[in-house]
Protein backbone atom coordinates (compact mmCIF):
# COMPACT_ATOMS: atom_id res chain seq x y z
CA UNK A 1 0.00 0.00 0.00
CA UNK A 2 2.12 3.24 -0.99
CA UNK A 3 0.36 5.38 0.89
CA UNK A 4 1.52 3.65 3.75
CA UNK A 5 5.09 2.40 2.29
CA UNK A 6 5.61 6.67 1.58
CA UNK A 7 4.72 7.00 5.15
CA UNK A 8 7.30 4.59 6.47
CA UNK A 9 9.84 6.27 4.77
CA UNK A 10 8.81 9.72 5.60
CA UNK A 11 8.43 9.31 9.39
CA UNK A 12 9.42 5.77 10.36
CA UNK A 13 13.24 5.54 12.41
CA UNK A 14 15.65 2.48 11.96
CA UNK A 15 17.20 1.17 15.25
CA UNK A 16 19.96 -1.50 16.17
CA UNK A 17 18.47 -4.73 16.36
CA UNK A 18 16.35 -4.09 13.29
CA UNK A 19 13.95 -2.18 15.04
CA UNK A 20 11.56 0.27 12.96
CA UNK A 21 9.96 2.90 15.16
CA UNK A 22 6.61 3.90 13.66
CA UNK A 23 5.38 5.53 16.96
CA UNK A 24 4.82 8.55 15.53
CA UNK A 25 1.70 7.66 13.78
CA UNK A 26 1.23 3.76 14.07
CA UNK A 27 1.41 2.61 17.61
CA UNK A 28 2.14 5.06 20.21
CA UNK A 29 0.72 8.55 18.02
CA UNK A 30 -1.77 6.72 16.13
CA UNK A 31 -2.74 8.70 12.77
CA UNK A 32 -6.44 7.68 12.61
CA UNK A 33 -7.05 9.17 9.03
CA UNK A 34 -4.50 6.63 8.21
CA UNK A 35 -5.89 4.23 9.49
CA UNK A 36 -9.10 5.25 8.02
CA UNK A 37 -7.10 4.52 4.61
CA UNK A 38 -5.58 1.38 5.54
CA UNK A 39 -8.83 -0.28 6.73
CA UNK A 40 -10.47 0.53 3.23
CA UNK A 41 -7.47 -1.51 1.72
CA UNK A 42 -8.51 -4.35 3.94
CA UNK A 43 -11.55 -4.64 3.53
CA UNK A 44 -11.06 -4.37 -0.39
CA UNK A 45 -8.41 -7.54 0.10
CA UNK A 46 -11.39 -9.52 2.48
CA UNK A 47 -14.25 -8.34 0.54
CA UNK A 48 -17.48 -11.27 0.19
CA UNK A 49 -15.09 -13.54 2.59
CA UNK A 50 -17.56 -13.22 5.47
CA UNK A 51 -15.80 -12.03 7.90
CA UNK A 52 -17.88 -11.63 11.27
CA UNK A 53 -15.10 -10.87 13.90
CA UNK A 54 -11.54 -9.25 13.48
CA UNK A 55 -9.80 -10.62 16.59
CA UNK A 56 -6.54 -8.40 17.35
CA UNK A 57 -3.79 -8.71 20.68
CA UNK A 58 -3.25 -5.99 23.17
CA UNK A 59 -2.22 -3.11 22.81
CA UNK A 60 -1.00 -1.73 19.68
CA UNK A 61 -3.71 -3.67 17.37
CA UNK A 62 -6.37 -2.28 19.23
CA UNK A 63 -6.77 1.11 17.13
CA UNK A 64 -5.85 -0.58 14.01
CA UNK A 65 -8.78 -3.24 14.54
CA UNK A 66 -11.07 -0.75 15.61
CA UNK A 67 -10.81 1.37 12.87
CA UNK A 68 -10.72 -1.64 10.35
CA UNK A 69 -13.98 -3.21 11.54
CA UNK A 70 -15.88 0.03 10.85
CA UNK A 71 -15.66 -1.70 7.01
CA UNK A 72 -16.43 -5.15 8.01
CA UNK A 73 -19.15 -4.03 10.40
CA UNK A 74 -18.49 -6.38 12.78
CA UNK A 75 -17.24 -6.44 16.56
CA UNK A 76 -13.41 -6.70 17.93
CA UNK A 77 -12.22 -8.70 20.31
CA UNK A 78 -8.58 -8.43 21.40
CA UNK A 79 -6.75 -10.81 23.46
CA UNK A 80 -5.27 -9.66 26.73
CA UNK A 81 -2.51 -10.28 28.20
CA UNK A 82 -3.10 -12.06 31.90
CA UNK A 83 -1.54 -10.75 34.79
CA UNK A 84 -2.71 -13.70 36.77
CA UNK A 85 -1.50 -17.05 37.52
CA UNK A 86 -5.09 -18.56 37.68
CA UNK A 87 -6.66 -18.64 34.47
CA UNK A 88 -10.07 -18.86 34.55
CA UNK A 89 -12.29 -21.66 33.35
CA UNK A 90 -13.99 -19.23 31.29
CA UNK A 91 -10.85 -18.27 28.51
CA UNK A 92 -8.88 -19.88 26.38
CA UNK A 93 -5.03 -19.56 26.97
CA UNK A 94 -1.93 -19.62 24.57
CA UNK A 95 1.57 -18.03 25.40
CA UNK A 96 3.21 -15.36 23.22
CA UNK A 97 6.86 -14.61 23.21
CA UNK A 98 7.37 -10.96 22.36
CA UNK A 99 10.20 -10.16 19.81
CA UNK A 100 10.24 -6.26 21.42
CA UNK A 101 10.61 -7.39 25.11
CA UNK A 102 11.90 -10.60 25.10
CA UNK A 103 9.37 -12.08 27.36
CA UNK A 104 6.65 -14.64 27.13
CA UNK A 105 3.11 -13.98 27.84
CA UNK A 106 0.06 -15.90 28.59
CA UNK A 107 -2.66 -14.51 26.44
CA UNK A 108 -6.39 -15.10 26.81
CA UNK A 109 -9.50 -14.76 25.31
CA UNK A 110 -12.99 -15.13 26.57
CA UNK A 111 -15.19 -18.30 25.43
CA UNK A 112 -18.02 -15.97 25.58
CA UNK A 113 -17.35 -14.06 22.60
CA UNK A 114 -15.31 -16.74 19.97
CA UNK A 115 -16.59 -19.73 18.98
CA UNK A 116 -17.73 -22.42 16.01
CA UNK A 117 -19.32 -20.24 13.06
CA UNK A 118 -16.79 -17.35 13.66
CA UNK A 119 -15.04 -16.79 10.72
CA UNK A 120 -12.10 -14.55 12.41
CA UNK A 121 -10.08 -11.86 10.20
CA UNK A 122 -6.87 -11.46 12.75
CA UNK A 123 -5.22 -7.39 13.00
CA UNK A 124 -1.61 -6.71 14.18
CA UNK A 125 0.23 -3.83 13.71
CA UNK A 126 3.82 -5.85 13.34
CA UNK A 127 4.82 -9.43 11.56
CA UNK A 128 8.28 -9.98 12.73
CA UNK A 129 9.00 -13.80 14.04
CA UNK A 130 5.24 -14.34 13.73
CA UNK A 131 4.10 -15.33 17.49
CA UNK A 132 1.45 -12.97 17.67
CA UNK A 133 0.11 -13.96 14.89
CA UNK A 134 0.70 -17.86 15.98
CA UNK A 135 -0.71 -17.50 19.16
CA UNK A 136 -4.06 -15.75 17.50
CA UNK A 137 -3.98 -19.10 15.56
CA UNK A 138 -3.93 -21.05 18.21
CA UNK A 139 -6.71 -19.57 20.36
CA UNK A 140 -9.36 -19.13 17.02
CA UNK A 141 -8.37 -23.28 16.60
CA UNK A 142 -9.18 -23.86 20.41
CA UNK A 143 -12.86 -21.70 19.74
CA UNK A 144 -13.19 -23.88 16.44
CA UNK A 145 -13.53 -20.73 14.65
CA UNK A 146 -12.58 -20.30 11.35
CA UNK A 147 -9.01 -17.98 10.65
CA UNK A 148 -10.18 -16.07 6.98
CA UNK A 149 -6.41 -14.43 7.08
CA UNK A 150 -4.14 -12.09 8.91
CA UNK A 151 -3.57 -8.36 7.64
CA UNK A 152 -0.88 -6.49 9.36
CA UNK A 153 0.13 -3.17 8.71
CA UNK A 154 3.94 -3.85 8.57
CA UNK A 155 5.39 -7.24 7.88
CA UNK A 156 9.39 -7.26 7.82
CA UNK A 157 9.58 -9.92 5.30
CA UNK A 158 13.51 -10.60 6.41
CA UNK A 159 12.28 -12.42 9.20
CA UNK A 160 10.48 -15.89 9.12
CA UNK A 161 7.11 -14.93 10.77
CA UNK A 162 5.49 -14.30 7.15
CA UNK A 163 6.55 -17.59 5.99
CA UNK A 164 6.10 -19.34 9.15
CA UNK A 165 2.24 -18.65 9.07
CA UNK A 166 1.64 -18.66 5.32
CA UNK A 167 3.28 -22.35 5.58
CA UNK A 168 -0.08 -23.20 7.68
CA UNK A 169 -1.94 -22.76 4.29
CA UNK A 170 -2.98 -18.97 6.48
CA UNK A 171 -3.63 -16.16 4.33
CA UNK A 172 -1.64 -13.46 5.04
CA UNK A 173 -2.22 -9.88 3.53
CA UNK A 174 0.66 -7.08 4.52
CA UNK A 175 0.08 -3.45 3.84
CA UNK A 176 3.78 -2.42 3.91
CA UNK A 177 6.59 -5.24 3.09
CA UNK A 178 10.02 -4.02 4.58
CA UNK A 179 12.75 -6.03 2.37
CA UNK A 180 15.93 -4.48 4.40
CA UNK A 181 16.59 -1.96 6.51
CA UNK A 182 19.57 -0.14 7.63
CA UNK A 183 20.30 3.00 9.25
CA UNK A 184 20.24 5.05 5.55
CA UNK A 185 18.05 2.84 3.87
CA UNK A 186 14.36 0.79 3.99
CA UNK A 187 13.27 -0.80 0.93
CA UNK A 188 10.02 -2.53 0.53
CA UNK A 189 9.31 -5.87 -1.34
CA UNK A 190 8.20 -5.17 -4.89
CA UNK B 1 -25.96 8.72 27.91
CA UNK B 2 -28.94 6.72 26.93
CA UNK B 3 -27.87 4.11 24.20
CA UNK B 4 -24.81 3.39 26.85
CA UNK B 5 -27.15 3.03 29.95
CA UNK B 6 -29.34 0.88 28.28
CA UNK B 7 -26.69 -1.68 27.06
CA UNK B 8 -25.12 -1.41 30.44
CA UNK B 9 -28.44 -2.21 32.29
CA UNK B 10 -28.82 -5.39 29.06
CA UNK B 11 -24.90 -6.65 28.79
CA UNK B 12 -23.51 -5.38 31.74
CA UNK B 13 -22.36 -7.90 34.80
CA UNK B 14 -21.96 -6.56 38.25
CA UNK B 15 -18.88 -9.30 40.55
CA UNK B 16 -18.57 -8.74 43.97
CA UNK B 17 -15.69 -5.50 45.14
CA UNK B 18 -17.81 -2.98 42.83
CA UNK B 19 -16.42 -4.74 39.96
CA UNK B 20 -18.94 -3.69 36.42
CA UNK B 21 -17.93 -6.23 33.93
CA UNK B 22 -18.66 -4.80 30.44
CA UNK B 23 -16.65 -7.04 28.15
CA UNK B 24 -18.87 -8.14 25.57
CA UNK B 25 -19.25 -4.71 24.17
CA UNK B 26 -16.50 -2.18 25.60
CA UNK B 27 -13.09 -3.28 26.73
CA UNK B 28 -12.47 -6.92 25.48
CA UNK B 29 -15.10 -7.38 22.95
CA UNK B 30 -15.67 -3.99 21.47
CA UNK B 31 -19.15 -2.44 19.89
CA UNK B 32 -17.72 -0.14 17.29
CA UNK B 33 -21.06 1.04 16.43
CA UNK B 34 -21.72 1.78 19.74
CA UNK B 35 -18.37 3.24 20.15
CA UNK B 36 -18.97 5.60 17.11
CA UNK B 37 -22.32 6.63 18.74
CA UNK B 38 -20.39 7.53 21.57
CA UNK B 39 -18.08 9.56 19.53
CA UNK B 40 -20.92 11.72 18.75
CA UNK B 41 -21.82 12.12 21.74
CA UNK B 42 -18.08 13.41 23.13
CA UNK B 43 -17.86 15.36 19.79
CA UNK B 44 -21.68 16.98 20.38
CA UNK B 45 -20.17 17.87 24.38
CA UNK B 46 -16.96 19.24 23.04
CA UNK B 47 -17.31 21.00 19.93
CA UNK B 48 -15.87 24.22 19.54
CA UNK B 49 -13.33 23.74 22.33
CA UNK B 50 -10.01 23.61 20.34
CA UNK B 51 -9.04 20.11 21.25
CA UNK B 52 -6.46 19.07 18.66
CA UNK B 53 -4.99 15.82 20.65
CA UNK B 54 -6.76 12.75 22.09
CA UNK B 55 -4.96 10.98 25.04
CA UNK B 56 -5.81 7.97 26.78
CA UNK B 57 -3.75 5.00 28.54
CA UNK B 58 -3.48 1.39 27.27
CA UNK B 59 -5.25 -0.97 26.68
CA UNK B 60 -8.80 -0.33 26.66
CA UNK B 61 -8.76 3.49 26.00
CA UNK B 62 -7.32 2.75 23.06
CA UNK B 63 -10.50 2.03 20.76
CA UNK B 64 -12.73 4.19 21.91
CA UNK B 65 -10.22 7.12 21.91
CA UNK B 66 -9.81 5.98 18.25
CA UNK B 67 -13.09 5.74 17.01
CA UNK B 68 -13.76 9.28 19.03
CA UNK B 69 -10.72 11.13 17.18
CA UNK B 70 -12.55 10.36 13.84
CA UNK B 71 -14.88 12.96 14.50
CA UNK B 72 -12.50 15.38 15.83
CA UNK B 73 -9.83 15.02 13.26
CA UNK B 74 -7.08 14.76 15.14
CA UNK B 75 -4.29 12.05 16.28
CA UNK B 76 -4.70 10.09 19.39
CA UNK B 77 -1.73 9.08 21.56
CA UNK B 78 -1.72 6.69 24.27
CA UNK B 79 0.21 6.52 27.59
CA UNK B 80 2.04 3.44 27.56
CA UNK B 81 2.62 1.13 31.23
CA UNK B 82 6.83 1.21 30.87
CA UNK B 83 8.52 -2.58 31.25
CA UNK B 84 11.46 -0.65 31.93
CA UNK B 85 13.35 0.46 34.76
CA UNK B 86 15.65 2.71 32.69
CA UNK B 87 13.11 5.57 31.85
CA UNK B 88 14.32 7.77 28.96
CA UNK B 89 14.63 10.99 28.88
CA UNK B 90 13.06 11.80 25.83
CA UNK B 91 9.45 10.73 28.01
CA UNK B 92 6.95 12.80 29.98
CA UNK B 93 6.57 9.72 33.04
CA UNK B 94 4.27 9.29 36.05
CA UNK B 95 2.89 6.92 38.27
CA UNK B 96 -0.51 5.08 38.07
CA UNK B 97 -2.17 2.85 40.97
CA UNK B 98 -4.40 0.71 39.26
CA UNK B 99 -7.79 -0.06 41.13
CA UNK B 100 -8.39 -3.32 39.23
CA UNK B 101 -4.74 -4.98 39.71
CA UNK B 102 -3.82 -3.49 42.62
CA UNK B 103 -0.71 -2.30 41.33
CA UNK B 104 1.56 -0.01 40.25
CA UNK B 105 3.07 1.52 37.34
CA UNK B 106 5.11 3.58 35.49
CA UNK B 107 3.33 5.42 32.38
CA UNK B 108 4.95 7.08 29.70
CA UNK B 109 4.06 9.21 26.62
CA UNK B 110 7.11 10.77 24.38
CA UNK B 111 7.94 14.46 24.56
CA UNK B 112 7.67 14.18 21.07
CA UNK B 113 3.89 14.21 20.65
CA UNK B 114 2.83 15.99 23.15
CA UNK B 115 3.68 20.01 24.52
CA UNK B 116 2.79 23.62 24.72
CA UNK B 117 0.05 24.95 22.17
CA UNK B 118 -1.85 21.59 22.47
CA UNK B 119 -5.06 21.00 24.00
CA UNK B 120 -5.91 17.72 25.32
CA UNK B 121 -9.24 15.73 25.53
CA UNK B 122 -8.18 12.68 27.74
CA UNK B 123 -10.55 9.73 27.11
CA UNK B 124 -10.96 6.29 29.34
CA UNK B 125 -13.31 3.94 29.47
CA UNK B 126 -13.98 3.81 33.33
CA UNK B 127 -13.33 6.37 35.88
CA UNK B 128 -13.19 4.54 39.94
CA UNK B 129 -10.65 6.36 41.77
CA UNK B 130 -9.44 8.62 38.98
CA UNK B 131 -5.97 7.79 39.28
CA UNK B 132 -5.61 7.09 35.73
CA UNK B 133 -7.08 10.20 34.63
CA UNK B 134 -4.95 12.35 37.65
CA UNK B 135 -1.53 10.56 35.91
CA UNK B 136 -2.54 11.63 32.35
CA UNK B 137 -3.15 14.86 33.69
CA UNK B 138 -0.11 15.02 35.39
CA UNK B 139 1.63 13.89 31.61
CA UNK B 140 -0.14 17.08 30.27
CA UNK B 141 1.07 19.68 32.73
CA UNK B 142 4.65 18.24 32.87
CA UNK B 143 3.93 18.44 28.69
CA UNK B 144 2.78 21.85 29.01
CA UNK B 145 -0.02 20.87 27.15
CA UNK B 146 -3.90 22.03 27.97
CA UNK B 147 -6.13 20.06 29.30
CA UNK B 148 -9.95 20.99 27.63
CA UNK B 149 -11.35 18.15 29.26
CA UNK B 150 -11.96 14.32 30.22
CA UNK B 151 -14.46 12.10 28.29
CA UNK B 152 -15.51 9.12 30.25
CA UNK B 153 -17.31 5.90 29.45
CA UNK B 154 -18.70 4.64 32.42
CA UNK B 155 -18.31 6.82 35.77
CA UNK B 156 -18.74 4.91 38.91
CA UNK B 157 -20.15 8.16 40.62
CA UNK B 158 -19.86 6.50 44.31
CA UNK B 159 -16.24 6.29 44.47
CA UNK B 160 -14.35 9.37 44.47
CA UNK B 161 -12.73 9.68 40.89
CA UNK B 162 -14.86 12.00 39.38
CA UNK B 163 -14.32 14.46 42.70
CA UNK B 164 -11.17 14.16 42.57
CA UNK B 165 -10.74 15.29 38.75
CA UNK B 166 -13.27 18.07 38.97
CA UNK B 167 -11.80 19.45 42.17
CA UNK B 168 -8.93 20.28 40.12
CA UNK B 169 -10.95 22.48 38.10
CA UNK B 170 -10.92 19.92 35.25
CA UNK B 171 -14.18 19.19 33.19
CA UNK B 172 -15.53 15.48 33.69
CA UNK B 173 -17.79 14.34 30.89
CA UNK B 174 -19.04 10.86 31.68
CA UNK B 175 -21.65 9.18 29.09
CA UNK B 176 -23.12 6.75 31.99
CA UNK B 177 -22.99 7.37 35.50
CA UNK B 178 -23.08 4.64 37.93
CA UNK B 179 -24.82 5.65 41.29
CA UNK B 180 -25.16 2.52 42.94
CA UNK B 181 -24.80 -1.43 41.95
CA UNK B 182 -25.12 -4.68 43.16
CA UNK B 183 -26.19 -8.16 42.10
CA UNK B 184 -29.64 -7.43 41.18
CA UNK B 185 -29.65 -3.73 40.58
CA UNK B 186 -27.81 -0.76 38.85
CA UNK B 187 -28.83 2.55 39.17
CA UNK B 188 -27.66 5.39 37.09
CA UNK B 189 -27.08 9.09 38.12
CA UNK B 190 -29.87 11.13 36.80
Amino acid sequence: MELLEKRILKDGKVFPGNILKVDSFLNHQIDVELLNEMGKEIKRLYDGTGVNKILTIEASGIGIACIVAQYFGCPVLFAKKSKTKNIASTVYKTQVESFTHGKTYDVIVSKDFIGEGDKVLIIDDFLAEGNALLGLIDLCNQAGAEVAGCAIAVEKAFQQGGKRVRDLGIRVESLARVESMSDDSLTFVK
